[in-house]
């Protein structure tokens, strides 16, 4: 199945177009989506000001929204970059962080849905769960669990909406709206860290950055899928060098930035789930 | 003293319980405080938006205030945040980094000190000094020196105020105004890295969080004191694998997560202190 | 050379000095910077308020501005720091991050240089070709490229407004106006992290602010020297412990930290070049 997907030659891809990936995130992650970012070959800006968050998504190769820190300022940016991004055909990645806890994230999550074409949602279980009212609950921003129903509900969206579905988890779900791709590759200290979901967020925005301007949906899935594993992979290895969730955050962007289409292609554990709708 | 103060039995109930804590931080630590918070077991959330601070503040386990990068939207959102937790009885943390530098600080700490109810006010040596007028001076956000005259200035501050006072230097002092404790763990390399007191803060709130909800003052000065031992002793364990401050940093996170009850009951360096007021 | 630019005693002037390096920095790197000011020797403070900025940027050594993500509240704070800076004799570093990326960030650059009285302008060679229209392009927030004409263009420059000029590359030029120097030192996993040009403007900034309260532009070009070749040097002796990128910055924080003048002096690689303007 990793020829059919491509997860080498889409990881090669990134590295020789290093897509410039425009994030508007949250300030807990900053640091760590850069270098995550860096590290797997992309070139990352942070740009926050409404005064320039049009011009900077326009000349971007992705445009990644995260709310994980909110304000009253980040939600307009992240709306006027969203817009700028639409308008230029740029691919937009949205990570709801967070929803479920507070009416806040709520409703900010709500309208960027109505309102911002998403290339790609992604989010942990809970979060996608309770967006997609598929269960799934929220504590704080930690998943609290998920429902079988997740899979179907996630399919039946993105059908419905034209966006790839990704929800993380101890198996990440990805989805089209016709295929569904499940991905068991990672390692639980990726759990132990804050931010590893943004950072899986923002190298998502690298591998649809580095696609061709009229990549459609199942493309964009494959992007998913392909991100996703070479970012879970580089976890697994970073976490046979680490001695605990501190050293392993290192040794995670050394395995990224030294991640071969080989280890990959040979740790890969992706399949197709048959999900009825 | 160890088996009276329930270190141990403390770390095990933050492990069990995973408290949620609201952290409003500055933002040079925010993802520091977040990993060290994870790495000791607690589940951390940064929400800065007063459109729903209160509405997160409710829901936590303890919330940490730290006014390392002040503006206005942050004051406010600390004020809706403390008093939303005040009126649901979660425990509050203050950390006033840096006061004592600009008016603007020293103006900020005093309207919280004199709207929000705390459980715990903790600062270095210097910040609390100058807040409890008991000498002590600041130079930018770092402690540069304390007076004999601490320990006697905390005890009667925090009898009058029904709040924990924790002083961080060499060592550390906490008092609910009836018990004094001296602290005597901790390594050289804690303050050769940004933000050990703001890490230390978060750690307070985990432990304050795991608690019952009717924890009075003398409960939350033995969570201070089981905190400040683990975030120490983990200290102490990290320095002994590092090279410097940066590998310093990752071996603390890597030494919080492993942290086991036995080695902090054998290293604590706990003793009261006799101090007249 | 390394003895008549005294490297290793400004090294020695900062620990024992330990300036205090007031910082309004982007929020990628704010807690890099403020470690590798420790690990230096220099005291950080990262403080953004308009209402703080000026009673924190009279007492500092130096002021350390950097335009990595604006809006308006950091440009508001930008000026009124710079200005009370200037009033008080403080050196002012300014880092044009990313200028020519947005219409927003160039006009921002263009005020600060107008306004402010500026000891130390430091870029990339995109950033600083762009600023002083010597060519070079800039590519997000990453410099994609230089031209000849830059260290004619920064003497002229330097010349003109009494401002060191710094671009930062493979070679990096420092210019008083009179002097062109070139150094060589540095390792390419410098350009493999996130914010490792803004931790050398903080690090200038704990140079300049070592220095004598009349010190002039010949002065703060050889504190640029002195505090880019300690930077590179930390970056050469980092990379022989480093694994990739993540390993590497944690190593550099190691490197500052223990870095010794005789390293620095047996490693330095300064030269002079002859610019004819």
């Amino acid at each position: 199945m990793g020829e059919e997907l491509n997860v080498s030659s889409l990881l090669e891809e990134v590295r020789a177009k290093r897509p410039l990936v425009h994030n508007i995130t949250n300030v807990v992650v900053t640091n760590v989506v850069a270098n995550a970012l860096l590290a797997i070959g992309a070139s990352p800006v942070m740009a926050y000001a409404v005064e320039e968050v049009a011009d900077m998504a326009r000349i971007a190769g992705a445009l990644a929204l995260n709310m994980g820190t909110l304000d009253d300022r980040v939600v307009a940016a992240m709306r006027t970059a969203g817009e700028a991004a639409n308008a230029a055909g740029v691919p937009v990645v949205f990570d709801p962080v967070g929803v479920g806890a507070t009416p806040y994230r709520n409703d900010t999550a709500s309208r960027i849905l109505a309102d911002i074409r998403l290339a790609v949602l992604r989010g942990n279980h809970g979060e996608i769960g309770f967006l997609l009212n598929a269960g799934g609950a929220v504590k704080g921003v930690d998943s609290a669990g998920a429902s079988d129903a997740l899979p179907r509900a996630m399919k039946a969206w993105a059908k419905a909406h034209g966006t790839v579905v990704v929800a993380t988890g101890e198996t990440d779900y990805v989805t089209d709206g016709d295929t569904v791709y499940a991905l068991k590759n990672g390692h639980p200290l990726l759990a132990a860290i804050t931010g590893s979901g943004c950072q899986a967020t923002g190298v998502i925005g690298a591998f649809c950055g580095a696609l061709p301007s009229d990549a459609d949906a199942a493309a964009h899935a494959k992007a998913c899928v392909a991100a996703l594993t070479c970012f879970n992979v580089a976890g697994e290895v970073a976490a046979e060098r680490a001695a605990g969730p501190g050293t392993f955050q290192a040794a995670l962007f050394d395995a990224l930035y030294h991640l071969d289409p080989q280890t990959v292609a040979a740790r890969a554990r992706v399949t197709r789930l048959e999900v009825a709708v």
